[in-house]
């Protein structure tokens, strides 16, 4: 099956290793990669995006999008985590094309609407693309396939915050309006991506898969699993970003829950998904005001790994 | 080894069965008891403390505190868990005693300040009391023993929104005010209290072994049940607030973890407790702000219902 879809991404080690799985998987038809800040800055963000088509031997349309967050004061991106240079702060090779001159949030409008019903919007960074759509043109809403977000955290707490994912937490009124539209919608959040650790072994047959893209892989890895041995003391990184397009195209890895989304966007709590299941009753109707969606509870980590690493061996 | 004890409920259902485990433990010294609004009203509360007390054979000093929360709108009394009489709408026979001439957060502050380092706090319902002590008297932070506190939830998920449970949501202004207060306090939420479900076989035992306080506590939880079976599908009910007291008498049957504690006191997570470990690094500083405390994790659930039974057999 074929599954025309638009990455939304802020790459971003983990998200580096998700772009090589949607330019590689046969099922995967990549319209385009819109590009966010979040993980680096906007500008790091779209040449990375470019660098990374270019190195898989294929022309990629790229468009440029948010620098920011829609109301909170930006954080300085994690360079610790992904490196000042988004991928571990190993040497990059020059890049040759451009960026569109659309924005990614007019690009992602122009697709949908030119293949109404078929495109699926796959955002793995802070969600101010997707928002920044439905301010333009709310109808996408109802033209749009799916939209799988990479994000949030139901039961598993947060990454940045003791509550908060960091896509999530980067902008979280963004976050709101998109998972709020109205459109279907998936969130794979650190309830699954968690469960999903890729080891040094994993990443050393990606490497000798993937030629010279293999080679900025297994590079930025390397320093993103110090990260994961100091801080958190995995031997090994929760691919996250890859989870979404796992998602996509194995559902039947994962574990699902129906229900009504809300996002903190203020206070201690700022960046949370709430997660109200469909048809439990709370003290108030205001838990279920919002549109059902679906959300990954959890998934089979081991599964999920090796779908990852056979996609790119 | 002796344990001096201000218990401060809303009775309750569960209330009544950690009253009577209050009132027979050879190892604790019941003060006396504050009351709450929560589970009930205010009037109710004091009723069925007084009454309680009294069907043990107990004269035990009662003294009223909070008819509502400090800063928000009063949510009404949930009458379908714990009847409209508090006590699961079984007929009650006639209350003897009165209440103290007291308010409960001057009993706290007078018996605190008259066995300086002795006392320990078991709060069970709504935390309006122990912060109005803490307003009248703030250098009771340094002469109480320790506090227990039955509410909130680190990874469990609420009870009464997605996020908040009933306590810490009934009046979070207060309850931020007490759990940041800077004294040696644990919060035992629903992380243990989930983990612990009494069955009707153990409180078939517990009806037995105390005479007539066990009628009370049996027929009040047969309708306490009904709830939890209709809502929850669970034969048994968890026995929140008995768990404040295992902890204080039996704290190897519990997991506990130390950090930072807050509350949430406005938006979708009112009444969430956000818990930061000790030493794990966030994002910014503003996690671990607030003072030291421990929280239970988890609870050896069957250990602390076999002790609940063998205190009231």
């Amino acid at each position: 099956m074929n599954h025309p879809i638009i990455f939304d991404t802020d790459p971003g080690v983990d998200d580096a290793q998700a772009i090589a799985i949607a330019l590689a998987h046969p099922d995967i038809e990549l319209l385009g990669l819109t590009t966010t800040y979040g993980n680096v800055d906007i500008a790091t963000a779209t040449h990375n995006a470019l660098l990374l088509s270019e190195l898989a031997g294929q022309r990629i349309p790229v468009a440029q999008g948010a620098a920011g967050p829609l109301v909170k004061t930006k954080y300085p991106a994690p360079a610790f985590i992904h490196g000042e240079n988004g991928l571990g702060n190993i040497e990059l090779p020059p890049v040759k094309g451009q960026a569109e001159a659309t924005s990614a949030a007019q690009f992602i409008i122009d697709q949908v609407n030119a293949r109404p019903g078929e495109i699926s919007l796959v955002a793995v960074g802070p969600l101010g693309n997707l928002a920044a759509a439905l301010q333009l043109d709310p109808g996408i809403v109802d033209k749009v396939k799916q939209v799988v977000i990479m994000g949030g955290s139901i039961k598993e707490g947060g990454n940045v915050t003791p509550v908060a994912e960091a896509n999530i937490f980067n902008d979280p009124h963004a976050a709101f309006r998109v998972l709020t539209a109205g459109w279907p919608l998936t969130m794979v959040g650190l309830d699954a991506t968690h469960r999903c650790v890729l080891r040094p072994a994993d990443m050393d047959i990606i490497a000798v898969g993937q030629g010279r893209l293999g080679d900025i892989l297994a590079g930025s890895y390397a320093f993103y699993s110090d990260f994961y041995r100091g801080a958190l003391g995995i031997d090994g990184c929760c691919p996250h970003d890859s989870c979404a397009l796992a998602w996509l195209l194995k559902p039947e890895l994962f574990t699902t829950a129906r229900g009504h989304l809300m996002v903190v966007t203020e206070g201690d709590a700022e960046g949370q998904t709430i997660f109200a299941p469909e048809g439990r009753p709370f003290i108030d109707a205001r838990w279920s005001r919002t549109p059902l969606v679906d959300v990954c509870t959890g998934a089979d980590g081991k599964a999920v790994v090796e779908w990852i690493v056979e996609t790119l061996k």
